[in-house]
């Protein structure tokens, strides 16, 4: 499974420029995979340096990075993760998203740490790699069709069933801005809308295939946190295992913040039909893994008539039994599984789906969206055919559906009068589905996310109660759920800087590494002697790189801010008359740039804080586009 | 040796109230020793928490607190030192100072984290401590005496020779604000003053015996480091063992930076007649060790007459040999250890005096005093007797003694004239025997020590030239000597931060942890699970709470400067030409405080700062004395 390779990292990343149909290879030092490791970290550097400000989403100038991380492909649980980035066509400035699954590890085993895509072909094509090899080939063939059916031609055309395939779907290739990217059909790098800029290069797939086993500077070291993890994941994870991740449906529910009617409310009637373990008992059918992870966490569901959803396309998770059940007001398994396989099979967006979906819903119930505008349809909460309807409306761009392609903050532009209200979106993105008045670090977190309001980008309140979990940070008590002090931010920003590591190195947040078990899982696979400040530093200038693009696109410190609905308080439930006030916000949002180090008008670190990070350049990249930091 | 205790830190805080005579106990819990450690950050906490603003240094209203840290009397290396903290009667603020030795574990294996001195007897007293047992006994008969005479008396007194002390020598007695305080008579708390403090309390002395085994959350895990490191002493610091801290005198002449005749060269004619290599050859009898440690860096020196330097009082460090030696302009191995034992014998600060004296013969051979002042001394650079008696006439407070006594600074205002350009002090203490001229990061830390020039405070530029002592702090690169821009105050910031650190778990900066190896350490000390990134904020909390007490005492960024000599190139030497500019140093500076959060005009952590460091606490103190940071 793993070789030795003592001392440092080594690794390829391939350039792929469609306009030329061309590709070349380069190998950075060890150094520059210590500094950014990978993931979002890489994708901040390739972005910040290659891109020019204000580039269309959309245009040949724009690129798209995939990029796994030092310790993707590893034989240990988590390490299958796989990150892409790219200006986002819903944000109009910085986008990543990452996706689990088989692909990453797949691209690495093939000798590959990432892959830039530049330019713009002329015509479908699609990337095949096989190890070393890497050829541009024609897609035309595959133009227009679903997921599904484009991963099983590909494998069969090159003739290989073990070919993994990440692609964009028919609504990546109709630049629908909610589209995401297909990561073995039913995984997803979800948000930012990068599947349309896939599909503006005329790019429909990349299929790989691995062969070589991943170096490991430390076989011993990572075989026993592998079986540390299994162990752990087999005698204390089966909750997650049996009801993944809408196992705490209910929980939500009882503590008000189960996103329902586009949050209107905290709390939904019908919270029991949608729960992972009604998913359990009723519509599942088979539980499926990542690479090299034991947990199962993924669902996969079937239906027969009318539903007929197939299992090929998986099972929804938590996100989509929110967006597409409780934030519509649609307590019916079945019919968000379906939901789910026509996202999967056109390649949406659950998330920006089915808060785009709820956003049109109370603007129907409004009046600002007529019978007319939907073509017949009765768009109300609750109403689970048109719900099921409107997402391959949105996929195909058909009637209103060509409206809400663009995401509720464009849709709301063109509604006009109230419509902004009813858009839950920050800097352009959809909320996913938490909701920060009941764990207020987390609007926090959505506020300053380079990516609006991004899950991925973010960790609840609820996963650090138990002080433990952040101790090894050096944070000693435990901050209440709705204390939005000094010690918030603090705790909130330690955390979520450790995310972007986990985003940079590629590991599931889902498994519980310790910090120091991290460490040492770096150090195994790269043999560098890591520690958890320098982890924690490599998770801060990610972010930093990040905010720095988004800086050069226009983005200051005004844009760091909440939807109002979530400023108003919840007029029933436990959270009743508990809003998150502006002032408050404010207040914890001026805390967190001066704890961070970032101008607090622009809302980027300053030139001292860029040259601690070790990324001094950024500040002449901005220079150039005007922003003195 | 060492019992079992998982999981948390105890210890116990012993306070001795000198005005009523009396004793009290605190038991603080975990978490506290987690945030403040012990050593300096212990003492920051108690000082800033207890002192009020501009209470005089040597009046009954200032505090001493003596602290060991949590790693303290494990058996392990590097383990036996202890710190003392109190307002400096030499800087008007912030004094600390650092000792090895024994005395340090003996307080911790009697059961003591810390003592606490406050108030001010009204007849000389000493406290005896034995385990649990705390006797605050009459000194009458020990005023005056010398450090040797104390702790021999002092041990037959109390019947056991076993017992380690403490104490302040005639010098402090007498409020010399050049005193340290003795540790076991030869290894001294010698910077800032602190044995006047001791000296103004009426306090002669502080003897323990401590009879328990310190406790250990994993003994195994010490017992495997401790072995890693004494195989590593055995073999591989030889020449440390062989040559102690003045091996390197010849090493430092080369590079043009051997501190000689007041700072004005940095390079001396008799340097080969001043290392460690001629003193193993010719007055060193024996060498010493620190409380479990096997390298032996102490020298022990004896000379017959007309030197009559007895064993008794150890021999001199680099230090000494710098300021008694080079800066003075003397070649002579014997009149250094002369002068050293008149310092340890009278308990002064070997580094003040020397640069005092040096200071002095500046004057001297600039008419600013005259022969008449030093009662007929040549106090030429060179002259060994000179040096020699004027070390006396300080402890004395005799003729010029008594007004250099004072040191540097306030015999330079007095003196007047040019003399304050003689004056190498910064922020009222005396420059230790390091050039920042050469390694220009140290000019930084010499700005920015709480306590001025202090050797205690800072790392070398030379020492961390090797990248991968630095890599787990993810400092990729090295850094030039001479380069003073913003990667340099990085790397500088980075390993002063965990200097402070060290001096507050407290472990001895020569023995070759690694970060990662201090974190076991710390957790096989306590359990606590640490981190590199916790003990490196807790460095950095240490050094918060010290600047914060400065700032108190009207100390701002304006008092973050150097000795205008350092500023002036040398005119010969390999540094010829290379002067430190104001200008380069201040934006060195600016730099600083913008990457630590702190206030550029106050010189003080930010608000932010202080509450991401878990010390909201001390923006409040700051308040009550109208600092708004």
């Amino acid at each position: 499974m793993a070789t030795e390779s003592p001392g440092g990292y080594t690794g390829k990343i391939l350039r792929v420029d469609l306009t030329n149909l061309k590709t070349s290879v380069e190998e950075p030092e060890d150094d520059f995979y210590r500094r950014y490791f990978g993931g979002t970290g890489l994708i901040g550097y390739y972005l910040l340096k290659e891109l020019k400000a204000g580039v269309d989403p959309l245009g040949p100038e724009n690129k798209l990075v995939f990029s796994s991380g030092v310790v993707t492909g590893i034989p240990s649980a988590g390490t299958g993760r796989n990150a892409v980035g790219g200006k986002s066509p819903l944000i109009n400035g910085w986008g990543d998203a990452q996706a689990g699954g088989f692909w990453g590890a797949e691209l690495k085993r093939a000798g590959w740490d990432a892959i830039i895509v530049e330019g713009k072909a002329d015509k479908p094509v699609y990337v095949a790699i096989n190890d070393d090899k890497v050829e541009i080939k024609d897609a035309s063939h595959l133009w227009g069709k679903l997921t599904a059916d484009v991963e099983k031609q590909i494998q069969e055309e090159l003739g290989d069933k073990r070919i993994r395939v990440t692609q964009t779907g028919p609504s990546g290739e109709k630049l629908v801005r909610l589209s995401g990217i297909a990561n073995d059909i039913n995984r997803y790098y979800g948000r930012s809308g990068l599947g349309a800029v896939m599909g503006s290069k005329m790019l429909k797939a990349i299929a790989v295939r691995g062969t070589q086993s991943v170096k490991l500077a430390d076989a011993d070291k990572v075989r026993s946190l592998a079986k540390w993890l299994a162990d752990f994941i087999r005698e204390r994870m089966g909750d997650f295992t049996n009801y993944g991740t809408s196992g705490g449906v209910a929980g939500l529910n009882t503590m008000g913040i189960l996103p329902t009617r586009n949050f209107r409310e905290g709390q939904f009637e019908h919270f029991d039909d949608i729960t992972g373990q009604k998913m359990a008992e009723t519509i599942m059918v088979e539980k499926h893994n990542c690479y090299a992870c034991s947990v199962n966490c993924k669902r996969v569901v079937e239906l027969g008539p009318p539903y007929n959803v197939d299992r090929v396309y998986g099972g929804p998770e938590y996100e989509t039994i929110g967006s597409l059940g409780s934030l519509c007001g649609i307590g019916d398994l079945k019919a968000i599984a379906h939901g789910n396989q026509t996202c999967n099979a056109y390649g949406l967006d659950t998330i920006g789906v089915g808060t785009t979906i709820a956003f049109a819903m109370e603007c129907f119930e409004n009046g600002l969206i007529t019978k007319e505008g939907t073509c017949g349809l009765e768009l109300r909460f609750g109403n689970a055919e048109a719900m099921m309807k409107m997402v391959e409306m949105i996929g195909k761009r058909e009637g209103l559906g060509d409206l809400l392609a663009e995401g509720t903050m464009r849709a709301a532009e063109k509604i006009g009068g109230d419509a902004m209200k009813f858009a839950m979106q920050i800097k352009g993105q959809e909320l996913p589905m938490h909701d920060p008045r009941g764990k207020v670090g987390l609007g926090i977190g959505y506020a300053l996310s380079p990516t609006g309001a991004d899950h991925m980008h973010n960790i609840h309140d609820t996963d650090f109660q138990n002080p433990r979990d952040v101790k090894d940070f050096g944070i000693l008590e435990p901050v209440p759920l709705l204390d939005l002090s000094s010690a918030k931010v603090r705790l909130y920003r330690t955390v979520v800087n450790w995310r972007h590591f986990q985003n940079s190195a590629l590991i599931c947040m889902f498994l519980p590494y310790s910090p120091k078990q991290m460490v040492d899982l770096v150090d195994g696979a790269t043999g560098w002697g890591t520690s958890v400040l320098e982890l924690m530093k490599a998770g801060e200038r990610a972010l930093a790189l990040m905010r720095a693009f988004n800086a050069r696109e226009g983005f200051t410190a005004k844009d760091d801010r909440l939807p109002t609905r979530l400023h108003e308080a919840f007029t029933s439930g436990p959270l009743k008359d508990k809003p998150i006030t502006r002032e408050a916000m404010q207040e914890a949002l001026q805390t967190y740039y001066a704890m961070a180090g970032w101008n607090p008008e622009l809302g980027v670190p300053t030139t001292a804080k860029f040259q601690e990070l070790d990324i001094g350049w950024v500040v002449d990249e901005l220079a150039t586009a005007g922003i003195k930091v």
